[in-house]
């Protein structure tokens, strides 16, 4: 949680944390700040950035422009335009934009007296700023400015355990996805049977890109933003965990369809992150028998997920479990591309992936607090079938793992409107 | 335009781009795969980049998952997991994700003989690629990574000039953008007045919470996306020009309403940038007075624009002409805050901001083929009040400043539901 931070930089040894980029849709900044429009400043502007010290409050370097925006944040802010006169530095950079940015830096951790580490984040134009770290590094050589380990960065453990209003902010993103799920299946199943596809009264097939335009029309309705777009995947699509869907193609019954939706609050806060896998109709015998093997995998890990314990220990048993049932797995092949290919599971908040990893190679243990996705799924590309069955869950203080919203778990989904 | 990259990279002295991140809300890499579903990585998984080599065409280094998503950019692509053996490359740095992926970078490098000066491009968390980038300098002494002065990159400069199916993606979203505009002066208008202030049916008072999610709702409708939020900002916050509104607010008759709506396509490609100011049912004698002001020097600096010269000339044609109408500007006094407070223009495209700059501290000429915006206004918070009105325009091939889509200037819109 935020109140954690203190402690985990002296941990980590860092005297602050540097903050680039704009408040939105970038989760280190965003943390501190809330939902706001503050922007990254640049092009002749100043560069916005948080600067946290050890012990201290955030404070907010804006733009002029957005002084009330910044000071609607709660936090300590500056302007660093006007409060270190940066026509001057630019100026005295001759107008390069990135030494400038580095001579504003300067002054301010020798305004503060910064000598030691400085952990940077944010999510921003990654040249710009390398170009802008190099000029700093010359000129304070005393100054260590440093990337941490992202799974292990101070922000990035902050994070892992949410505070209850972090939790109801993502619960409330939950509802909303699960009410557009729940609108998709009745919109789906409204549809008439044409030779195997979906059609509208017209006789016209119902396409994955009509489908996609209503999950973003109605997620806009409820008040959320998609900026990473949704895989709405049939048949062999489905069979490839991250293929999203081609808009052009119809939508049959009888066929797999994962259909995984991963929406944040507007203006680019906090995640849900859900998945579930429906047949139209009816589902082929070959079929249903994958997707019981995936739900009583689902079901035997969920209910053995606890606390304090290694993460990937529960990565490496639905391997076993998915194995035992004759599927390969990464486990024994990390190269296959048939049976079960991918982590069990995620955190999630700011970032629709974030800490703690359950993948084989890292030790992440589950805290308490933390909100994780449990998604296991089996992918049959050549035999075009995919099954996917995900739910984000909040490992409780208390030890329980609680769906954030339930959601039925049926495959098959009847034909209202044939 | 992407033509000219392989000049540019030889004129910058550069070997190679690497350009990390995933396909959406990133421009530089955008700008090579278009709209495609490929993430970062990371997280136990390589990370995803692209390489463009001089004269060579680019490759993507995509995630096993996403294999088929990279296949249809019609990019050259490699699987950055299977054909480098990720995991032995991660069990060789120790399980350390930021040294397994300089691992990776430095076995391609190597593989593709890159020896001389890479420029390094994306939109990604800064930190966790420094520490990456830290290490590949100390693996590989004599390759030079560098950032790029932003105002001048490779990429930067190639994405100045836009082709033709760029100005038609850009122009789609002008046509959605200002039909949104046309629905919500239709939405207001139909609204009666009580007290100075709109309500519905019901005699409840309109917000502006109640509009931002209209507008959001109406952009996904039309298969826009709206990533960086809306100003919609009433009286006092219409007059500092990055204040975006308060939900909460009623929305009054008579005041100034600056309503700046810059919304891209679905899944992060081209944005459009379009402002109105408009007063509900009247506007008062001194907001008239500004308003044309404004309009007479968006007229006047819109027809003197001609390609091939200095931008920034016109930043300072703007400043003189509302200086000789008795208004401060940041020509005379850089820390206003009354008066004209910004630049006129920038330039627009899988950046809401991007070059070139019209920041009279820079010297970027104007280039036939580009898109920008032109966006005088004018700021005074004190007297409850600013006007600003933007367009999008095409210095076309021809050297014609053409608006993209054409947009009624009304101040005053009169209420239909009264």
């Amino acid at each position: 949680m935020k109140t954690d931070i203190d402690r985990l930089m002296k941990e980590a040894d860092l005297d602050a944390l540097l903050v680039l980029g704009p408040a939105a849709h970038n989760g280190p900044m965003t943390y501190f700040t809330g939902l706001a429009h503050l922007s990254a400043g640049g092009n002749g502007q100043p560069p916005c950035f948080l600067l946290k010290m050890s012990g201290r409050k955030a404070i907010h370097f804006h733009l002029p422009m957005e002084r009330e925006e910044a000071a609607a944040t709660g936090l300590q802010t500056k302007n660093s335009y006007e409060d270190y006169d940066y026509p001057a530095l630019l100026e005295q950079a001759n107008r390069d934009s990135n030494q400038a940015a580095a001579l504003l830096l300067e002054t301010i951790l020798t305004e503060y007296k910064i000598h030691g580490r400085i952990g940077i984040y944010g999510r921003i134009e990654f040249g710009h700023w390398l170009r802008t770290i190099d000029f700093l590094r010359r000129r304070l050589p005393d100054v260590e400015i440093l990337g941490e380990n992202m799974l292990r960065s101070v922000i990035t453990q902050a994070r892992v355990t949410k505070d209850d209003s972090e939790i109801e902010r993502i619960r409330a993103m939950g509802r909303i996805t699960t009410a557009v799920v729940g609108d998709v299946a009745g919109y789906l199943t409204s549809h008439s049977v044409k030779d195997g596809y979906l059609v509208n009264r017209e006789g016209e097939q119902l396409t994955i890109g009509n489908v996609k335009r209503k999950i973003n029309l109605w997620l806009a309705m409820r008040g959320a933003e998609n900026p990473k777009g949704s895989i709405f995947a049939v048949g062999r699509d489905a069979g490839i965990p991250h293929s999203t869907g081609t808009d052009a193609d119809p939508i049959p019954v009888g066929q797999t369809i994962v259909f995984d939706i991963y929406p944040c609050e507007a203006g680019g806060g906090y995640f849900y992150d859900f998945t579930r896998t429906w047949c139209l109709d009816h589902a082929p015998d070959d079929v249903l028998q994958i997707y019981e093997d995936v739900l009583e995998v689902y079901e035997t890990v969920y209910s053995a997920i606890r606390p304090h314990k290694p993460c990937c220990d529960y990565q490496i048993q639905t391997c076993e479990l998915f194995e035992a049932k004759g599927h390969p797995t990464i486990l024994s092949n990390p190269m296959t591309t048939d049976g079960y290919v991918h982590s069990l599971a995620h955190g999630i908040g700011l970032d629709v992936h974030e800490a703690p990893s359950f993948n084989m190679k890292y030790d992440d243990v589950l805290l308490p607090g933390s909100v994780i996705t449990v998604e296991p799924g089996l992918y049959y590309p050549d035999r075009g079938l995919g099954v996917r069955i995900e739910d984000t869950a909040w490992m409780r203080p208390d030890g329980v793992l609680e769906t954030l919203v339930e959601f039925p778990m049926d495959l098959v989904l009847k034909m209202q409107g044939a």
